[in-house]
């Protein structure tokens, strides 16, 4: 890989324009002998990859199965093994929840405290709706603790996230959580000296959110863990030259892309109303990333067909695409979630780019089978983004 | 790719004989459908490939665009972003100046100062002949800056090159040019304690050569760039125990080869005469690095056509290189320059090597896309000499 020092000198902006299309968990394995896509009806993206270069890209190493931030950040141009992001932001992101530089965030739980033990951490798994009760609870409550904001935000059942917002905090922070039933409570422990004042502070939340949540019981404690700062990332107008957006339905995906950058654009529900985002803001950018996620979620459900269909579903849309003539079009997948599988994978990506430069390889389909014949060959996730910018002839040479 | 350290303890030298044939900027992207190599008729290059085993290459890594140092660095099997060759070498390189490990090279232009303004950069771009009468009248005047040697070669135009010949000198030096008209000249700064020397020489000539020539108005002063010392790198016979030899007809691919401790042959001019010095030669060196530069220079100029011819004429010299029976060819490019780009590209180049040991793909042809079907996949082009080596047999094994 590239040294991110030499990738900065060599970029320049110029009018260009780049879609990655991420069509998440595209990946799948055979079921009853054909992946989703090999089952897929989609002549768009199969005449598309005809005129393409194709191949298999490793979100992040061969066999590792990727969450969605490792993956996301691979195929932004950020090495997924340098850039770490905490659980708790991931969470937070998740969420909706937008965060500043200065954040702490942390998954919580509601969850049973009797005679000094945790004999719950999932304190009877309540209703949704009577765990938001508990947040605004909570958030009137503590509002801040000293001079450090505090803010929930509710999630499904038992669970919800925190953040801590205030000058000096540090994710360096142990998890506040015995991890299984019939233990006492575990405070949270500060990692490194910096995380002493943070630690503390989690230690008084919990106290304190212990004493409003007395005569709640199930949920009349605490659990919180998954520390994590919000990172410094440089973005990627810093090292790439980019006006990026984003065009994503689902929280987390909009958070990964804010992490680097990104403008994130506002489209409603469906893929149809995606494309239409594409096409009314085409002007404004010069990097497009527009994320699918149904093919992640059935995938994830094992539901082979309803995968099947969502992929076919994006295809009607490719047509949208082409109209708008972009100069690098890229369509492959963040991860695999095989839907014999149920869940991300470790398998490579099918990857196509498209350009006017690119030297098509003449692939009769877009499968992964066929991308593994593709010239692109296998390669790191992290790698397709000097291909883009290069496709996109915003390099200049490197060393004369 | 195998540490440094690892590959010469696993060389050794024996009798093999290795040919490893550059046709300079050979890849190519589509034009009308086909690459220069797909329209080109080259019977011998494809008999060759069908008994080889074919790949691709990044020179530096995926959709990097190399300049001709690191491209070839990596050929000759020097990672390019470890050894790096400062644009003043590869210039001085390129016009045929023979440097010594003492040198700092620089790049230099005529200009003219007006006033305590730099208003020409280029001096009014002067005749080429004229340039050759001023850098003589420097190179009288200015034989020597203390007991450093000022040794000056002209190039085209307003273009010269100049070389600083002595003990202690540093190549971090910060260019003595204003970049744009209209502002004053810019001294040389040191950008390490160790160049300070270097930068008072370097001013010092700036200084002198303008008292030279005052009166030649507009080509007044002279701007100094690009400054870099000639690189310690360790020769190809310390590293590999091999006897290289070097034909090209081009000083600068002389001077890269000269760089790893290259015996640099005397061919003429044309690519018979290169291959006539292969054949004169072939008994007295185990490593044969031949190059061809009109590829290159056709593809730059866009000329498809002409490109094509060039590759069609290297060809119809394949026999005279198969009848001296090496026992490993190599036939690659150093980068692409597709003449529809009219410039050096990203895309890999095609890759052959042909042993009596190898396992040959079968491939149809000798072109980009056969080559991205083959056996040796696509991989980085620094990674060819240990394949070079291991089919002339000159490796041990690795561990027991």
């Amino acid at each position: 890989m590239i040294p991110d020092g030499i990738l900065r000198e060599l970029t320049e902006q110029n009018a260009a324009k780049i879609v990655l299309l991420v069509a998440d968990g595209l990946g799948g394995v055979p079921h009853e002998g054909r992946t989703e896509l090999e089952a897929a009806d989609i002549p768009c993206l199969n005449k598309l990859a005809s005129e393409s270069e194709c191949g298999l890209t490793d979100p992040v190493a061969r066999g590792i199965t990727p969450g969605s931030g490792p993956s996301h950040l691979a195929l932004f141009g950020y090495d997924p093994l340098q850039y770490e992001i905490g659980r708790g932001v991931l969470e937070a992101l998740g969420v909706g929840l937008s965060m500043t530089a200065r954040d702490v965030a942390a998954r919580a739980n509601f969850a049973t405290l009797d005679k000094g033990f945790i004999v719950d951490r999932r304190a009877g798994r309540p209703a949704t709706e009577k765990s938001r009760e508990l947040c605004a609870l909570l958030s009137k409550a503590i509002p801040r603790i000293g001079d450090v904001e505090v803010i929930i935000e509710p999630g499904k059942e038992h669970r919800f996230t925190v953040l801590f917002r205030g000058d000096g905090l540090d994710g360096r922070v142990e998890d506040a959580d015995p991890q299984k039933d019939a233990h006492p409570p575990v405070l949270a422990k500060p990692l490194a000296p910096e995380a002493e004042r943070t630690a503390d502070i989690v230690n008084d939340f919990i106290r304190l959110a212990t004493e409003v949540l007395e005569g709640c019981h199930p949920a009349n404690t605490v659990l919180v863990r998954g520390f994590a700062k919000y990172p410094a990332i440089p973005s990627m107008t810093e090292r790439f030259k980019l006006h990026p957006a984003c065009i994503a339905t689902y929280p987390m995906y909009r958070g990964l892309a804010k992490l680097v950058g990104m403008k994130v654009l506002e489209p409603r529900e469906t893929i149809e109303d995606e494309f239409n985002t594409l096409s009314r803001e085409f002007e404004k950018h010069d990097f497009f990333y527009l994320h699918i996620k149904k093919t992640d979620s059935y995938g994830e459900d094992g539901n082979f067909d309803k995968k099947v269909e969502i992929i076919e579903e994006l295809d009607r849309h490719v047509p949208t695409l082409l109209a708008l003539e972009p100069d690098v079009i890229v369509v492959t997948g963040d991860h695999s979630t095989p839907a014999v599988l149920k869940g991300h994978s470790w398998h490579p990506c099918p990857f196509l780019l498209w350009s006017k430069y690119c030297r098509s390889d003449g692939a009769e389909r877009f499968t992964e089978r066929e991308c593994a014949r593709g010239s692109l060959g296998r390669f790191p996730a992290v790698e397709a983004m000097a291909l883009m910018l290069a496709n996109a002839q915003k390099m200049k040479k490197f060393g004369a």
